[in-house]
């Protein structure tokens, strides 16, 4: 998706939690914080772990190696670390990473992140919730004819339609709240997920890791990866929630049957007169987007043994997209709303 | 899917609650709840309620009359209506189905199935943990090697192992109980989602008609299909994660990994020395073909207004195939735990 | 899919070549022309073709004994290939299925159905094209409005409409000629794919195999399945195609736009001034759901090695409710077109 | 897909032609063309083709501005259009883009860029088809034990392998020169299709530009996307071939298999002895998230009426990522078939 492309069917406030820079700066707060912890439990010292916390602060990548490793190890971290440990300095290079594996940095680094996107379209369903409420407050009393099956039926009003609308967003924000704390959770496994080279202390060293980090503690979940498959699931039920929105103000904004306008609707090439419901068909494409991404999202359950590369790979294409995609159609949404008059 | 294709991927514990009698027999319990809450609300008079609940009870459909109407409506209810008001008789047959819709109707039926369903799935989650649980306390302390990447790692152990295929069963068991409430409700609007026909009562015999089947009241759903879709993204979240689980003992099984062995492992047409780990192949193509319908059925959100025949049909191609493929994923997951040794 | 819903999406002339019965009947072909051929080859003698010929001409399986060795073995072959032995009887039960494996048999057999199910759907592309033809012919002149973006745009001809109909179903008409040859090929390889069971003679036993069979002799493709997933492309491509004819029917039939009548359209059971455009309906959902179906059967590209019990399960889940998927959108089309007037 | 992934799931060559760059370069080209054949046809005068030519080859777009267009309208063609008839001055500027519309632009760009992936394409089938041979060549007599169902079966060699690998590539090269003539096609049809806006030369004014493109001149085509999605779906065939192939190398470079050895693999932060087999893996990847993204451009061949926005602008979502994925598959393929020994 290109930035034009983006223009109509992105997200810049959702997809800067996906770039490479905002990963990067949480997979050193996961460094950092697993250093700490680490101290805290003696498995490192604290001189190390403030060295390592002070080289998380300030470190600038070489990207170029950065991008090389990722082609050839599959994952950034090996090269990430050999880098890090370089700005840590060799006296305490050796303490950055320990008993970690790629992984629990990555995963981690995701779910710092996967907060903040939560949050983000937790506000924003608030935002869209409060449209309805507006344009339902102002023009619910008009009627209009309901049609089903594609054929008029008999009058509603606008209230009616607006609820219709309203109802599963209500239970879109009930399901992130059930999925949430499920969701949420620090990784921290080790090479094979046991823990065992954090010693006996390992427990503790996750509790402080996550406690540090924002996150709920949990056992390690390296090839476990249904929460973010519930997330992404949740994504798209979003997306297609808000594309059956979309799907109703383009069939209501046909010009032969003219139950809404659309404030501010696109403009043709070729035909001055047309007022096109571009945001509405967005809503649409994206819902239709988000359902292909989250059958495919699916498909990344299928892990091997300790851990995929292949499905592990395959999240990694599909999620930031998805959140991008539901994102964007709540920002479309938003838009769509407040452009919205019942006639 | 055929009989012998069911033999190895289907449920027919699951499918009977999908027949097109189990549908039947629904729609009829729907029908007499209605009458009953309309009775008491004064909307119809007892003799009507009564004489439809006797004849819902011993109704005998002429099916080819259903699937022509099936075939000429879209949805069978129309020619079931007609044939069941001729079985009510001319005096209470106005009766029959006041103030409904077709899609009240088909919803409800759907919904007193799928709390079936859910229960029944529920219950073999919990005899796949306790076969698990078996396993991991008989084998639980052997040692294997884990693999990453599809490479030998460092060793685990058979519980570590069970501990991976638990955790996300036991996430998937509180996720249903999450969602359950929401999924279990009644549908009633009559033909635009209203509730005009029932008139002023309209609350009141919703709750009856609820109360007597077992369902929470709601207000109309008809174009909200977002319950049906949190729970078909939990059949394939199932699916998926015991297609993990089945795709684990496929590469532990390997003649070369020997890890576990099999009991009453597949046999071939052509050598006679190979024991196919039929079972668990089973379960990772049960797991991909989830994820496929599960992406299908997110496309179904999209309903055109107050009722989409296209949105909706393709809803009943998917739902019912994808709550089978996940009972058939547990049902086969539990035999293959019990025939599961590490060694 | 119920018998019920078979009624509106189904198809019952493709079902019938996705059949058990059909399938056995194909398979006992593959069985009796690999041992004609092994005779003419001298791998076995002509007593036992003959014998075998026979046998498989007049066999009544144990069905229930198919079952269950498909429950057991992940393919049916083995069970049945025990059953027919024992119809042939102990002197030239051994000659029977000589150097062949079970998926030689499977995969023959479905091809001997596909080249069935082909020419099926192509005759039935040219009926629809001749109905859009006469549709064309009567109504062509009409005058409508285009619409773009779900707008009013510019007048155009009934003409035109059919014109935009009709070019890709030609188009699916050359691609199904152009892979046909490509698709309609004989299987034979043994147990890993290399002949090497069927001795020197190998390539003639192949070559005479499937001329008996009316298939093209190819090298074995035990693994490689993108012969089946290019004509299942195929398939929901014209499923596709049909699905925006019926959109665009079902846009058109809109009572405010009221620019086609469809005959005979749809009952309501509570509304009895509609017509739905149940068949315009259906024909968007077969396309969503033959699109779904497509995105899974390209997952079943990737087999393991020599036979994957995995993807190859999942193919058999998928490509037979793909066919019968296009081919209830052309049955549908038929029927619709014959049903439209332009006003 | 960030920078960082993008290392090892992207194709920088495949993803060049469809950056908004290359997009707006062709879509210049076409503009440009269409003013020529128009002028040869004398529907525009030839300086005012002369003109447009010449503000096409030097035009700079307001970036900010096409985005802001594209936001709005859904399509960036509108917004180009204004900034390139301010290029072209006040005298000649009527003429630019006369008789199309915004899709004939962005289709006519798109075919002009797929025919340059597709020879791309075509050609790393070749180098890959080379660099099997080499394969095969050199280890293709070495043992090795085939495996179905994920279990040893009999023994054959390296040559066998390959050729299993090469078959399905060169059926992919055959369709790459069936579906080609019918792919890269001319869009010319005006607002609504019908070239009604080019007058009576509108049938030469098509076949010029088609010439001048070298591109096929057809029919308008403007909902008709069969095309499109045909070329989907030989991406992912494609991807979906080059997946079996890593999937093969992944269980074959098991380390309990070890039958081959990649050289280069790749690294592990956390185990120095590992050798990850990441392309083989990322093969996987990536043939699984072609098959995703192909049945959700399938979903797209539902247009409404004579342009749907939002199938349109799903296709915009799904293709280019579809055409890089095919392009990392055959990228890597390349890589890994050099780097692979049979031991």
């Amino acid at each position: 998706v290109t930035e034009l492309l983006d223009a109509l069917v992105g997200d810049d406030e959702i997809a800067a939690h996906f770039s490479d820079d905002a990963d990067l700066r949480a997979m050193l707060r996961a460094e950092a914080a697993l250093a700490e912890a680490e101290a805290e439990a003696g498995l490192v010292t604290a001189a190390a772990a403030a060295r390592i916390g002070a080289a998380c602060a300030t470190f600038r990548p070489d990207w170029d190696g950065l991008r090389s490793g990722m082609a050839r190890d599959g994952v950034v971290v090996p090269a990430l670390v050999r880098q890090l440990r370089g700005a840590v300095g060799a006296e305490h290079g050796p303490a950055l990473h320990r008993g970690a594996t790629s992984q629990d940095i990555i995963d981690t680094s995701l779910m710092l992140r996967l907060g903040a996107v939560a949050d983000l379209l937790a506000s924003r369903i608030d935002a869209l919730l409060a449209g309805l409420s507006a344009l339902a407050g102002r023009d619910g009393t008009k009627r209009l004819m309901a049609h089903t099956r594609m054929q008029a039926a008999l009058p509603v009003t606008a209230a009616d339609k607006v609820t219709g609308w309203r109802q599963p967003l209500e239970r879109c924000r009930e399901r992130l709240a059930d999925l949430r704390p499920r969701l949420l959770v620090l990784q921290l496994g080790g090479p094979v997920g046991t823990r065992d080279e954090l010693g006996p202390q390992a427990e503790r060293i996750a509790a402080g890791m996550a406690e540090r980090l924002g996150l709920t503690a949990a056992p390690p979940w390296h090839a476990q990866r249904d929460r973010i498959v519930e997330f992404g699931s949740w994504l798209s039920l979003l997306a297609g929630t808000l594309g059956k929105f979309g799907q109703d103000v383009a069939l209501l904004a046909q010009t032969e049957v003219a139950a809404v306008t659309i404030a501010g609707a696109g403009s043709s090439s070729a035909m001055a007169h047309k007022q096109n419901p571009v945001a509405a068909e967005v809503l649409v494409a994206l819902a239709r987007f988000a359902a292909g991404l989250a059958g495919t999202l699916h498909q990344a359950l299928v892990h091997e043994n300790e851990r995929s590369g292949a499905a592990w790979t395959l999240e990694w294409m599909v999620l930031p997209r998805l959140a991008i995609t539901a994102g964007a159609s709540l920002r479309t949404a938003v838009v769509l709303v407040g452009a919205l008059t019942f006639t």
